[in-house]
């Protein structure tokens, strides 16, 4: 019961693994230099269409005349510039021999990763981000994802103003999208499926547009930047009105997944993005484990980082081990997922009057009421057959999952078919906790609430009990939020280490958001699905668009900011206790770390008004790349050959730290040292103040500890160096950097992460 | 499958009779003459006290001595004089020779037989009886039922006035039942058991007090004097509105059902509304076949009537055979039920693009999009556990109900246990057209519509089809509306037949009122109930609360009226053409006759402004049970000692007529005379003249053919003789008599009825 979620997409990943494996003709993508280009070229797309010819001229024989040419599928030119095509393995090698060619890889395959959240993270129309921000007014956020359902309410344009005439995508029409189901809202719709044809051509593409039929898209639409939309809910749970992070932002999707999505779309799609001119890009998807000079979205997000737009990008869902993160770039803001303070309930009355809160999401108002309850020992796992007899027809059935071997989704096929009005479901597996699979008519509650219930049935001769279903929850109780989602991937990095990973949460457990009514909603029964316009969703996916929403406000109410600045603001602001003033936790009570939460749960508001920011410019990320041990070409496929490495660094100025040891270093005390610059972003002079917290099996050193500004925009640097011990014993070590104003409201606190490294973990 | 609807309440009737022909003391309902009771006793109370222990003494013999005495249950002195008392056949047989004494009988079982349908009475704000009448305003109905729900929002006294002083009912508490839940819609509520528990000891009384735990008498409540209440549905159909026919009249609540009904409390519960106070009684109820004077429901309403209440009783759901009313009283307005012009569909879209719309009201939003068609001509009656095979997995199955031997109810079952995703029924049940039994995702089509899909079928090698749920079509299409319903029972009265009933037809089918949410809810798959707070019933109880709230709004606008005269404008300008001009219908589509629907469907609106009224006193009344050939004993049951039989007459002055004729008669011509006189209730002088619709095979002469009033309650008569043959082969024909206002508006129609009698019908 994995992720049942977040895997609302059809896809067919083996399917589409076993298919490009055994195809002949392949689909490559190839980085080329465009200084290369000779000037008799008018555009790039003649160019490379040229060089594609080549390569088949070269490898030709005579036995290949029958042979289908390679086929250029996409070229690429903003984001990035290259070009994916069709070749066999001796074309591509042909190919390479090419002037100007820095690398190619196959194409692979990408993976996809709603609405109190906004009140949890305080987002009001008094004060703070959104009044400040104008709620995002006329920011444009990029949305690479499945499309989008435009009838959906939450992407109406009542009050918003005119498209503002910079932005240059369009609306394009295709199977059951006209161009004009774009508007004030939906300011941009494409859809990118040649890659897919070509790596699939016997997988039909059941909707040629950018009409999103599996729901996801539009989820995550909605969630960063829906308009206003009264009375929704999840089948009555969750009841109240949707909407977006950020209200007032436009959207513009680019639909890359089909029943699979592969690079080439997803970076046709990110390419033009940039090139239509968001603000914004929103990407809930993850690559397989490559490197970051093969991974479609560190390279186009280099890209799009460069023409100052910031790109968010999901976790992932691999948790709860560390070392899941397949996103570790460096030049993206990378989110985790967290709970909000909203619980999904059915409330447990027993005949003696006692009551559970039990968890449930039971699509309808199941009407159970003082029914006999039965415990039957052997019956209890409720995942067999025997469940259809009519000793147990019209009663409320215990199910005790807590036993080995049981699952909740296998319970859940069964008692449908049983002639059991409800079921009380007994559970420690966090997972059926955001779950909305609840085709039957139960509550789950724990070990140890169950004891009531057990006292309750060895001292009555007819135990009776009603449920009431469709019941939400708001504040600290049932638990602590936010905490940590145990599906969110953690760092460290698995292709870059040295840069702390992710770098914030946000809300992304049973968030409501809106949907496509074609997908499949919540079962019910043996086999009856229902269709929703609102759904609540959990992973990652729903965390990425809520700082995008956030990003969005900021750059409203800051034009100014960097990318880097805007991430900035965000991570240094974000809070690391959750609504009862402890540390965030994991699902399993332990507090979590920086390796998990990153900077902390992001905090719009104080976001506004960070006091101090750290920058960078896209040249201090080309000196991170240059940094990394790549070849030349490698690192050019990333950073192209406008940029040189004449000042590799590793020492990005970033808002956070993180330092690693290995295997090899067991026993040894080691040292890393940080520069970093601030930048007063505050109104005018202020003095900082350094207040750490120190790791265990550190000690650590800081220079100046005082930071006095003169006057706004003022940078001051300081460094900070890192004496840890390599013991395994103690592998995942937090501690922070925070700088107080002085007489001031400024707090910009930085997490440190002292932590074991690769080879650990394998 | 009939009556799925109607039969709401828990009943158990088998068992209740059971259980009265074995009870050794039974409980017997014994009137009295109170003309005969002894100056030395204070109260009525304390004489029939006496008498039972009399005749518990005068049978008494040593044996006897550890017998229980004689238990009174309840003594009635409103409705009528007498008691009910627990005894044996001997101690009756003793009673009997008491002085007063006038009959007595068994208890016995009693049964029980929303909202568009204000609309489709043309009820409205602008004009007519809603604001000549107030909306009902201080009219207080009182409701003889399974009690209320108190929270409901049809019941909030939301701009209510304060409850008039005249009203002497109580707000009684009990189970679940704080005296605080009335107010100023709900002013009174009282329970009447004992009778049920001394008939039934061994059966608890699951919910003692007004609340109702059953939905019935909350839903007959509502449809008669619900307030405003916004945003109802039933799961998403019928949307709108709700309001009760009189939404500004009072209620008052009498709780008589239990798991089955006795008469002994349900005259008990009529005794104390007459008692208390109420305008008008809705008593939506049947008694078994029994004569008029052993008839608790006839019985207690002549002693209403007598108070000036109008009682409005249910025809029964014993259609569509004729001779099916069991309540065919003189004194109460009897009625039937039709359909109203809303319907609720599903829209089957087949993938060649043609659209059915069939019928549905699958309590769900379910997804079914472009799912494979499956007809298997074995397993097409869909009930049976063959279904339960992969193959018919995620598909549309087509289910044909038009074979021998195939039940809805069967294919329900069976279904939700299959692995198909929905049914594509046919079938030519009229029933299943009013069934909300629709647990599985299914829309039902005719016979004619499916060839349709069988077209589709063999000219198609993948067929697939999509189903959109909850939709709700208003208007002529697909069928006429009014009709009369195939569970309206019919006339001719089986008790008395000399007065044409049903008297008049209102809306009876999918009427969307207030429910009891502790009620069962309609299945959806196996085994999940759902719960409501409104909900589709159909029946002659859901009828009969319609005409409760017309004559409502009557009594407000006209308080002078008698019952007689409420009842004959209701009766004279009821409709008896449908919503596109033709005469009403029948389910099968023939033209329905007045055994059917009496003088039509209700029209408030012109009801308001008759022009000419039908009066009767109440000893108009008396004269005509002294007509009925009973003893003096049962005449005196009905109507008591006050009144003498000095002047019988079969000849009420009643606005419909009704002429029968017997086996004996068959070829014979026979002649009725009837005698009418009209009060003119316009506006001052008016001159009508006879306008006759001859039935067949008969001759009617009318004198005089022109009534000329020269001013406002003037009264004249005319004589209407109908000579008619005895022919059984023409047994059913239907005339009219209608009065037409020269140079003016009104039109008053009384419907003939000439019948074959009682003995064509065994």
């Amino acid at each position: 019961m994995k992720y049942p979620n977040v895997v609302a997409l059809l896809l067919l990943p083996w399917f589409l693994l076993a298919h490009l494996a055994s195809a002949k003709k392949s689909t490559y993508i190839v980085h080329m230099d465009k200084s290369f280009m000779p000037k008799a070229f008018s555009s790039h797309h003649y160019w490379y269409s040229s060089i594609l010819k080549s390569a088949k001229s070269v490898t030709q024989t005579s036995l290949d005349s029958a042979k289908p040419e390679p086929k250029l599928i996409y070229t690429y030119d903003n984001a990035f510039h290259g070009f994916s095509a069709q070749m066999s393995k001796n074309e591509l090698e042909a190919l390479k021999k090419s002037p100007g060619f820095l690398s190619a890889y196959a194409d692979d395959i990408i993976t996809p990763d709603t609405t109190h959240s906004y009140k949890f993270l305080n987002l009001n129309t008094a004060t703070g981000l959104w009044p400040a921000s104008n709620y995002g007014k006329d920011v444009i956020i990029g949305v690479i994802d499945t499309g989008i359902w435009p009838e959906s309410p939450s992407f109406k344009d009542d009050g918003m103003t005119e498209v503002p005439s910079r932005w240059k995508g369009i609306c394009q029409s295709g199977q059951e999208f006209n161009s004009s189901l774009c508007n004030k809202k939906i300011i941009g719709a494409r859809y990118f499926d040649q890659g897919f044809r070509a790596e699939a051509p016997d997988i039909p593409i059941t909707m040629s547009s950018a009409r999103d039929i599996d729901g996801h898209g539009t989820h995550v639409a909605s969630i960063a930047a829906g308009n206003y939309v009264n009375n929704v809910s999840f089948f009555d749970y969750a009841p109240g009105t949707a909407r977006g992070v950020a209200p007032r932002a436009r959207l513009a999707v680019y639909k890359v997944l089909w029943s699979g999505g592969v690079s080439s779309d997803i970076l046709a799609g990110i390419d033009q993005a940039v090139a239509d001119g968001v603000d914004i890009l929103s990407i809930s998807l993850s690559t397989r484990d490559i490197n970051l000079y093969e991974n479609p979205l560190a390279i186009a997000s280099f890209g799009a980082r460069e023409k100052g737009i910031l790109v968010c990008l999901s976790a992932g869902n691999r948790g709860p081990s560390v070392r899941t993160i397949r996103s570790s770039i460096p030049w993206a803001v990378v989110v985790a997922s967290g709970t909000v303070d909203r619980w999904f309930a059915g409330t447990l009355t027993l005949g003696n009057g006692k009551t559970i809160t039990g968890y449930t999401t039971f699509p309808a108002r199941a009407s159970i009421r003082n029914l006999p309850i039965v415990y039957n020992e052997t019956l209890s796992p409720c995942n067999s057959s025997d469940l259809v007899v009519d000793a147990l027809a019209q009663i409320i059935i215990v199910c005790n999952l807590t036993m080995v071997n049981t699952y909740y989704d296998s319970t859940m096929n069964y008692l449908p078919l049983s002639n059991a009005r409800a079921a009380i479901i007994v559970a420690e597996d966090f997972s059926i906790l955001r779950s909305t699979l609840f085709p039957f008519p139960g509550v789950v509650i724990t070990p140890t609430e169950a004891r009531v219930v057990t006292d309750y049935l060895s001292n009555s001769s007819t135990p009776t009990a009603t449920i009431e279903f469709q019941q939400t929850i708001l504040g600290t109780e049932p638990r602590a939020a936010p905490a940590l989602s145990d599906h969110s991937s953690k760092g460290p990095g698995r292709n870059y280490e040295l840069i702390l990973k992710p770098d914030i949460m946000a809300p992304g457990v049973l968030i409501l958001a809106a949907y496509s009514p074609n997908a499949l909603g919540p079962r019910i029964g043996h086999n009856i699905f229902l269709s929703s316009d609102y759904t609540l969703l959990s992973g990652t996916s729903m965390a990425c668009p809520h700082i995008s929403g956030v990003a969005a406000l900021l750059k409203a109410a800051h034009p100014d900011w960097s990318p880097a600045a805007i991430q900035s603001a965000m991570m240094t602001t974000a809070n690391h206790l959750d609504n009862t003033g402890q540390p965030i936790k994991e699902y399993d009570n332990l507090v979590a770390t920086p390796l998990g939460i990153g900077s902390g749960q992001v905090d719009p508001n104080r976001a506004l008004d960070p006091g101090l920011v750290y920058d960078a410019s896209i040249q201090d990320i080309v000196n991170l790349v240059c940094s990394m041990n790549f070849t030349r070409n490698q690192t050019q496929t990333i950073i192209r050959s406008s940029y040189n490495c004449s000042n590799p660094s590793a020492d990005l100025n970033y808002p956070s730290f993180v330092t690693v040891f290995f295997r090899a270093d067991q026993g040894r005390t080691l040292t890393r040292r940080f520069q970093r610059t601030v930048t007063n972003v505050g109104d005018g002079a202020a003095t900082y103040r350094v207040k750490l917290e120190v790791p265990v099996n550190t000690t650590m050193r800081i220079r100046p500890e005082t930071l006095v500004f003169r006057k706004k925009y003022e940078k001051l640097s300081y460094s900070l160096t890192i004496r840890y011990r390599a013991d395994v014993a103690t592998q995942h070590r937090p501690g922070s950097v925070t700088w107080i104003e002085q007489n001031g409201k400024h707090t910009v606190r930085s997490p440190i992460m002292v932590s074991a490294g690769v080879d650990f973990f394998y």
